[in-house]
C-alpha cells in the first residue's frame, strides 16, 4: 500500500510483517506501531511470558540458537529488526547468511554496543569524548588501570550489564582484589568515575537512506541505577544539546544505523560551561524515549518502524513539555490517580508479576510548553 | 494490579482478558487500547482474515452460532464487549446465560440499535427530535407511509444497513412499488426526508458507575454515504451541541450503556436558530471518533474498555481542533504525504485487498485551537 513511499532502497510495505527479535516491552511497543502503520509482526523471543506475544499477528518462541527456528522466522518476515542488544551475533550473523529478509540495525551496531570495551574504543576511534576507560581481564590489569585512572572508578562486566547490574564502585585501591572476584573474574572494563552534574540522553533516528532525526534532549533520573524520571526539555545548553546531536549522528553513521538509538551522556560543568560525555549506547528504541508516544508527532516506536522499513521518518516535534515516570516493581499497584489527572497517559506492559525493580509500566505527562525555544523544537 | 480502582461493580484489572465480538478495524483499535492498558485481548469473528486477530493475545475464529466456541470463549475471558451492532441478539442471550464473564454494552442496547424500527420507537417513547418514520411490511403499508409522511423520504431495511447499503430514495409517490421491490420486501422503515444543513455526531462514554463523559460534537461529510471527513470543533450553536450532549445522554441512560455509544444528528435551520434530529445510535466505538487516538486526552477505544472494565473515565478533553479524513478503497494507496505533514498522524488497518468502498485506514490532523470555547472544553 505505501508503494509510492519514495526511497532509494526497497521499501516494506503493508501488510508486510516485521519480524521482531525480543519479547519485551519495547517489542510490544513497536508491535503496537506497527499495526498503527498495518504491519502484521512476527515476535521471536525465548521466554514464554513474553508481553510482546500478546500483540503480534505471530510469535516463535524459541532459543536465539535455534537455527531451525531461526529460518522459518526469516521465511515468514519482510525484514528483522530487534528489540535488546543482547541478541547473540551469531543470531544475527545466521539470519543474514539465509538471504530471506534485511537485518536493521545492522550487525555491526549490535557487535559493538554489546560488548562495553568494544564499544568505549569506537567510541575513542571517533574522538568522541568519554570518561577514561581500562580493559580489565586479570586483577594484574585492574591494579595497572587503577594506577592510571586513580579512584574512585567503576568496574562493568563488557556484556550483560543494565539497570546497574554487573558492576561495582571501587573506591580505594585496595578494593581492587574484591571488586575483581564480585564479577567472578568476567572479562571486564574500568571506567574512571566522572564528577557528572546530570545524565542526559538522545534518541535518535536514522532512516536508510541516512535522514538523521533527533528527539529533543531527555534529562534522566536514576534510581537504583534504574531510570526513573525522564523531563524535556532537559536543563542543558544550547551548546551542550547540539553538542550531544551532532555525536549522536557520528555515531550513527559510524555505525551504518538503521532504526532507533539512544546515547546515554554524563553533563559536567567547568568554567562556565557544560560538556558531554558519552556513558553508553542503545541499538534500539529507549526507555527515555517511550514520552514520544503522546508527547511527539512520531513516536520512538513509529520512528524505528518507518525507519526499517524504508519509509520517510517523521516529525519528532514535541507536543508539548515533559515529565516521565517509570512505574517500577509495586508502583504499578495504585494507579487510579494516572487514570484522571490532566495531561497523563498510563501505559502498562502486561506483566503477570509484580516483582521488585521491574518495568511495570510508565506515565507520561504532557504539559504546555514552557519555553519559547521548547516551542520551535 | 488496578486492584485499587475504586468502582461499584468488581473490576477487570491487568493482566486481565478482554473478549471482543468482531474483528474489524473498531475491534483491532479496541485490542491496541487495551494492550496499552496491559489488558490482554481475545477476539472472536467467523472472518479469517479480521484485522483484529493480528493484535490480540488470542482468537476463536467461529460463526456466532457456534455455541462450542462460544462456551470456550466465554471461560477464557473476564469480561465480553462487541465491536459492531449486527452481533446476533442470540448470541449474547447465550453468553450471559453461561454467567462466565460480564457482557457490556447492556443486551437491552444491542437489540433496539440492531433495528431501525425498534430504535425510532424507543426514541420516539423518549420524546426524543427525530424524522417522521412509519413501519413497512407491505406495499400497501408503504403506499399509507408515503400519503401520511409525504415525499420526498428513505426507505430503509430494519436490519444491516450501514454506509447507505440496504436504502433507497423515493422522490415520487409512484416509485412505491419500484422502492419496495429494490429492498426486496425486507422488513423496512420509511423515514421522511430531513432538509438537514449539516450532520454531526457526539461520541461518548457511560461507565458502570452512570458516569457520562462525551466527547465534542463531530460535524461529519459523507460521500457516497461513507463518511470521508470529520471536523472539530462542529460548525453548532452552543445551544445545539449542548441539546445533543443531553440527548446522547438520555439515551445512554434509559439503555443502561455501559461502553463507549455514539449518537449522529442531523442539524436543521429555521428562525435562526439550530435544532437537531436524531438519525441513528452505534451501540459502539464510532468511526467519527477515531480523531480521539491523538486528539484527545483519552481515546475512544480507552474510554470504552475503561469503561466495559468498570474503571474511571479518563478526561475526553481536546488536545487542539481536529480534521480527521477516511482513506476509502485507492485513497490509501498514496501515503507520503501523510507521513511527514506537520501534526498529521497515519493509520492503517492492515486489510490486505484493496476495493472500492472498504474503509483502509484514516488520517487525523491536530491542529491549534482555533478558538477560546475549544480551548476551555
Amino acid at each position: 500500500l505505501v508503494s509510492s513511499v519514495s526511497c532509494s532502497f526497497s521499501t516494506v510495505s503493508p501488510p508486510a510483517t516485521i519480524g521482531i527479535l525480543g519479547g519485551g516491552q519495547l517489542g510490544r511497543m513497536l508491535a503496537i506501531a506497527a499495526a498503527q502503520y498495518g504491519l502484521k509482526t512476527h515476535v521471536y523471543a525465548p521466554q514464554e511470558d513474553s508481553p510482546a506475544f500478546d500483540v503480534c499477528a505471530a510469535y516463535t518462541c524459541a532459543t536465539y540458537e535455534d537455527q531451525t527456528a531461526l529460518a522459518t522466522f526469516a521465511q515468514q518476515v519482510d525484514v528483522i529488526t530487534y528489540e535488546f542488544e543482547n541478541i547473540p551475533v551469531t543470531t544475527l550473523e545466521y539470519l543474514l547468511s539465509l538471504n530471506d529478509a534485511p537485518v536493521y540495525p545492522s550487525l555491526k551496531a549490535l557487535r559493538i554496543t554489546q560488548d562495553r570495551l568494544l564499544e568505549k574504543e569506537f567510541l575513542h576511534s571517533l574522538d568522541i569524548p568519554l570518561a577514561p576507560f581500562v580493559e580489565v581481564n586479570s586483577l594484574a590489569q585492574l591494579e595497572a588501570g587503577l594506577a592510571k585512572i586513580g579512584t574512585p572508578a567503576i568496574l562493568k562486566t563488557r556484556r550483560f550489564g543494565y539497570d546497574g547490574k554487573g558492576q561495582v564502585k571501587i573506591s580505594r585501591p585496595d578494593a581492587a582484589a574484591e571488586a575483581f572476584a564480585d564479577l567472578k573474574n568476567t572479562p571486564a572494563c574500568l571506567e574512571g568515575f566522572v564528577p557528572f552534574i546530570r545524565e542526559i540522553s538522545v534518541v535518535a533516528a536514522r532512516g536508510r537512506d541516512g535522514s538523521f532525526m533527533p528527539y529533543d534532549a531527555a534529562e534522566n533520573v536514576h534510581q537504583n541505577h534504574i531510570l526513573h524520571t525522564t523531563h524535556i526539555p532537559a536543563k542543558l545548553s544550547d551548546a551542550a544539546e547540539q553538542h550531544a546531536r551532532e555525536i549522536t549522528q557520528k555515531i550513527a553513521e559510524h555505525l551504518d544505523y538503521v532504526g532507533v538509538l539512544a546515547v546515554e551522556f554524563f553533563v559536567l560543568e567547568g568554567d562556565g560551561s557544560e560538556t558531554v560525555l558519552v556513558n553508553e549506547i542503545a541499538p534500539r528504541v529507549h526507555n527515555s524515549g517511550h514520552w514520544s508516544v503522546e508527547g511527539s508527532e512520531t513516536s520512538q516506536f513509529q520512528q524505528h518502524i518507518r525507519a526499517v522499513c524504508g519509509w520517510v521518518l517523521g516529525s519528532a516535534a514535541r507536543r508539548g513539555d515533559i515529565v516521565f515516570t517509570n512505574l517500577i516493581g509495586d508502583e504499578a499497584l495504585d494507579l487510579e490517580k494516572f487514570l484522571t489527572q490532566k495531561g497523563t497517559y498510563l501505559h502498562l506492559y502486561g506483566k503477570s508479576e509484580v516483582r521488585s525493580g521491574r518495568k511495570m509500566g510508565h506515565v507520561t505527562q504532557v504539559l504546555p510548553f514552557s519555553s519559547t525555544r521548547a516551542q520551535d523544537a
